[in-house]
Formats: C-alpha cells, sequence, structure tokens
C-alpha cells in the first residue's frame, strides 16, 4: 500500500509492503497550504506515481489534505470511534488512470457542555498506537502546537481535548511584553520543572504567565532560563486540565517535545512513555482493510 | 500642584488647584518609549514649564516614567503600603532652573509561593479611589492590557495580582489561527457571556481558546460573534482566578474595559462598580504632601 500523511505544511509518503515494512519514503514542502486548490491530483501523481508500477496497491491518505482547505472535506466521524468508524468514513478521491486514493476522516466530540472539539491525522496516530500497544491505554497524549490528550475506552476513541499549548509558547515568545525577557537557550531542567510545579498553584495561567516578568524584573529568572519556565507553566497548565490522569500515559510526538511532555508529567507523579514515530504508517495500514469493505 | 501620568505611551499633565480642581490638562504622544534617555527634563519642560509662572506647587509624577526604562528607577515599595509607604518612596529628579520633580514608586508582593508581583502607575490610581470612597473595599480591579487586581487590608495595599489578559486577546486575535475566524464588530453579549460562563468549566484556558477554533468549525460561533466569546473566555479566567471574591469589586478603568468587566462579574454574580477617571490626579493631590516631608 501507499501510506500518505499530507499535512498543513508537509507532505510525506510511504510504500509499505505487505508485513508492514516501509520499503521506501518520500517527502516534500507541498503541505496542503501550499497546494492550489485542485492540484492534488496533480502533486500526488507527481510524488509518486513511480511506484504504481509495482502495484503498490491502495493508496490512503491522512491529515489536512481531508480538510475544508484540502482536497475534499471529510467529514469527521464522531465519537465513540474504533478502527470500524473509521475504515467506514473513508472517501475516495480520483488520482487520475482510474485510480482512486481514500482519505481518513478526523473524528469530533462534544464534551459534557456540548462544546466540540476534533482531531484530523491524530486520530491515524491513535489507531497505530491501539495496534502497537499490548493493552488499550486511558488516555493517549500527541504534543505539539495543538496538544491533542485521546481518551480511549472499549478500544475505541471515546474524546479528544485540544489544547493550544505550543501555539501560545510561540505566540508569547515572539509578540508578548515576555520576548524581551526570553533569550534562546538549551532547555532548563530546574526553571522548566519550577514552571510545571507553579501551574499546579493558585492564580491562574494568565497570571502565572506574567510572572515570568516579576521574577525577571527582580532578578530571579535569568533571560536563558525563561523560555524554559515558560514552558513549563504552559505544559504544567495542560496537565493541570487533564481529569484523574491515569500513572502510565503513551506519548505520540517528536523526539523533543516527547522528552518535555516525560518530564512534565513525572513532576505530577505521571510517567509518559514515548511511543514509535511510524504511527501513521502503522494506523494507515491498518485502516487499508476497509478500503475493500468500499469498493 | 503639577500631576503628571507618564506611561509607556503617553503623557499627561493636570494643572491642579489647591482644592484639587484640574485647571489645565495637556496630552502627548511622548510616552517613555519615545523619550531618549537623558531628554526627559527637556521634554518635561517644553510641556509644562509656562505652568511654572503661576507658581504651581510641586510636580509628581505616576508611572512607568519610574521604571529602568524611565527617567530614574525608583524602587518598589513592599506590600502591606499604604500612602505613608508610598509617600516616603518618592524620589526626586532635577528639572532645571534648581527645581524637583517628584517620582511615584510602585508597589510589589509575593504570594504565599513567594512569586513576586508588581505595579507601577495603578498605585497613585488605588491611593485616589481609597479617597474617593466612603470605606475601603477588600479588593479593586484595574483592567488593561495587564489587569491588576489590588487587595486591601487596613487601608493598604496588601497585595497586587496580575493578569496579562488584555495582551492575550490582543495577541490571540492577530497571531494564532483563531485570528482567521474572528471577524471586527460590536460586542455580542450573548456571545461574551458564554465565554465567561464557559470558563468556570473544566478543561482549562489552553484548551477552551480551541473552543473558538471548534464552534466555529462546526458552525456554532459566528465570525462577528468569535471576539465577543474570546474576550468573555479571558476575562472568564481572569475572575475564576480570583480568590474569594468580594460581593462588590470597584472597577478603575476606561468606561469600555469597565462595561465588560461589569457585564463579566454580573455572571459570576459579582456587582462591579465603575469608578471616576480622575484618580491618578486624587492620588497624586494626596502624595503631595509627602514632598514636604522629604524637603
Amino acid at each position: 500500500m501507499i501510506a500518505i500523511d499530507w499535512g498543513t505544511s508537509t507532505f510525506r509518503a510511504y510504500l509499505v509492503a505487505g508485513d508492514g515494512t516501509v520499503i521506501d519514503e518520500r517527502r516534500s514542502d507541498d503541505g496542503i497550504l501550499a497546494v492550489e486548490s485542485g492540484r492534488f491530483a496533480e502533486i500526488l501523481d507527481a510524488r509518486v506515481s513511480d511506484w504504481l508500477d509495482a502495484d503498490a496497491g491502495p493508496a490512503l491518505m491522512a491529515g489536512m489534505v481531508g480538510s475544508r482547505q484540502g482536497w475534499i472535506e471529510v467529514p469527521y466521524v464522531p465519537c465513540p470511534a474504533g478502527i470500524a468508524e473509521i475504515g467506514a468514513g473513508l472517501r475516495p478521491v480520483e488520482w487520475g488512470r482510474g485510480r482512486q486514493a481514500w482519505i481518513a476522516p478526523g473524528v469530533s466530540c462534544r464534551d459534557d457542555a456540548g462544546i466540540p472539539d476534533v482531531m484530523r491525522g491524530e486520530e491515524v496516530q491513535v489507531l497505530g498506537a491501539l495496534d502497537a500497544l499490548a493493552s488499550p491505554p486511558e488516555w493517549l497524549c500527541l504534543p505539539g502546537t495543538h496538544s491533542k490528550w485521546v481518551r480511549i475506552a472499549n478500544g475505541r476513541i471515546d474524546a479528544v481535548t485540544t489544547h493550544m499549548t505550543g501555539e501560545w509558547f510561540a505566540v508569547a515568545k515572539a509578540h508578548t511584553i515576555l520576548r524581551r525577557l526570553i533569550e534562546d537557550g538549551p532547555l532548563d531542567e530546574l526553571a522548566f520543572e519550577a514552571g510545571v510545579r507553579r501551574a499546579s498553584t493558585p492564580g491562574g495561567l494568565l497570571h502565572h504567565v506574567f510572572g515570568v516578568r516579576a521574577l525577571g524584573l527582580f532578578g530571579e529568572l535569568a533571560g536563558r532560563s525563561a523560555g524554559s519556565y515558560l514552558s513549563g507553566l504552559l505544559i504544567g497548565h495542560e496537565l493541570v486540565a487533564v481529569p484523574a490522569p491515569p500513572p502510565r500515559v503513551p506519548i505520540i510526538g517528536s523526539a523533543a517535545l516527547t522528552d518535555l511532555y516525560v518530564r512534565a508529567m513525572a513532576v505530577r507523579g505521571i510517567q509518559g512513555t514515548p511511543m514509535a514515530t511510524d504511527l501513521v504508517v502503522r494506523g494507515l495500514s491498518r485502516l487499508s482493510a476497509f478500503v475493500r469493505a468500499h469498493t
């Protein structure tokens, strides 16, 4: 099969053997924001058409390619959503020469107050993680620009909660008064952990972030440590907001981000366990069985 | 006396009669960020030297003019700080022709965790408010880019808590993914109040702000209402963070901001009461009695 992770800013394609081994892999900057409407088939063809000669099997895609700004908008599958529900939500697009490619749907849910939340792309990583883990976890954490916490019940995605942690960190560093205090530098572990601990004290996030400035004014937080403290504050507030987290939480993300979340979770007595990074391929491989049900 | 409110982006001067009446008033864009180091005396002289002919009495200044980026850095007075402590913290600057002007100090405090907080300029408004109110309140609220909540005990400033509410609203609107969803428009009262109520549900601020996007995706929050909802969310989180607020809270701020805070407080069962806007003059007038103690 061909597995494609087509996000906002990156295109990644994998040629996958029947046993799940990745035979070939390609990356480009053709994220969906860089692709003109109507030209998705052309881009896909240009990137992977030579794989077709080898009778590669079905092509499946995950990510923002299925959003309103993508190739077609694939409706979100509501929670609870397991592999069967997500598989039933696959939608085909025409890819020239009579071939179809399949786009995975996102997943949506509503909380007790009726407020919606969504993910698109991460659900395929979660399917890969559920396939990889010996027993399903209570929660999975996918840190990032928009961190996702995914609750699992009966082997299906039961709820998703998004936190704008990464984006607010970047914006605070670049555009608020804190930018003048924060110097780039390696992680200051003590400052990071102090930020995480601060997040579980009273006062609220909007007050705690001002503490970066006040500590700086009194010479109690060095510029090269301020970014680590702010990062700890924001990740700490994300963790505080998760209701009754279990003692172990699998983390799906880049090595650097996963490391930060493992550290932050440790401060709160949670053992974060990093997952493998090939979960999109693993999730799409599992979904490929559902293409037959559609055809 | 001459009362001067010299902040980051604005210079305001008032010629005040012995009975507290404002006789004349001037404003300019000579905020401290626009004044080159060493040229503060020159600017002050250019703006108000003609008032000196009338034997105007002492000149007192409040605001960022006393910060590290200002004329001189006037040390913060630690809490508890009443008019006597703040008066004792006045510092003189030479203003040519043998005259002195006096800069009010800011106020600092530390919370139970030892984290500092500060204000500079607002403390003079608080002194004005304490002079204007028949009995001292438990808390005063000064909404703004950096909202201040000031706790009063025994007629003195007992604690200050800063929330970056206004700045985070501006930055979220301008620099996050939410900017694409938010259209300018008049206040949508229902959306604003829904945001305030949302702030008191579980999930945390970093999650609640993503709700602006998710509600927009499902067509449940119009673009012209999204800014009001976000504003309600942020102000609501500020209110949630205030420990045990009293039933009535005086609010010191512009009419537009005060109106928002009165609405938000009403959702939480608190009666916000707008204060007059001439409190800097009133506070500096009271402080002028302490100039004699220094000279």
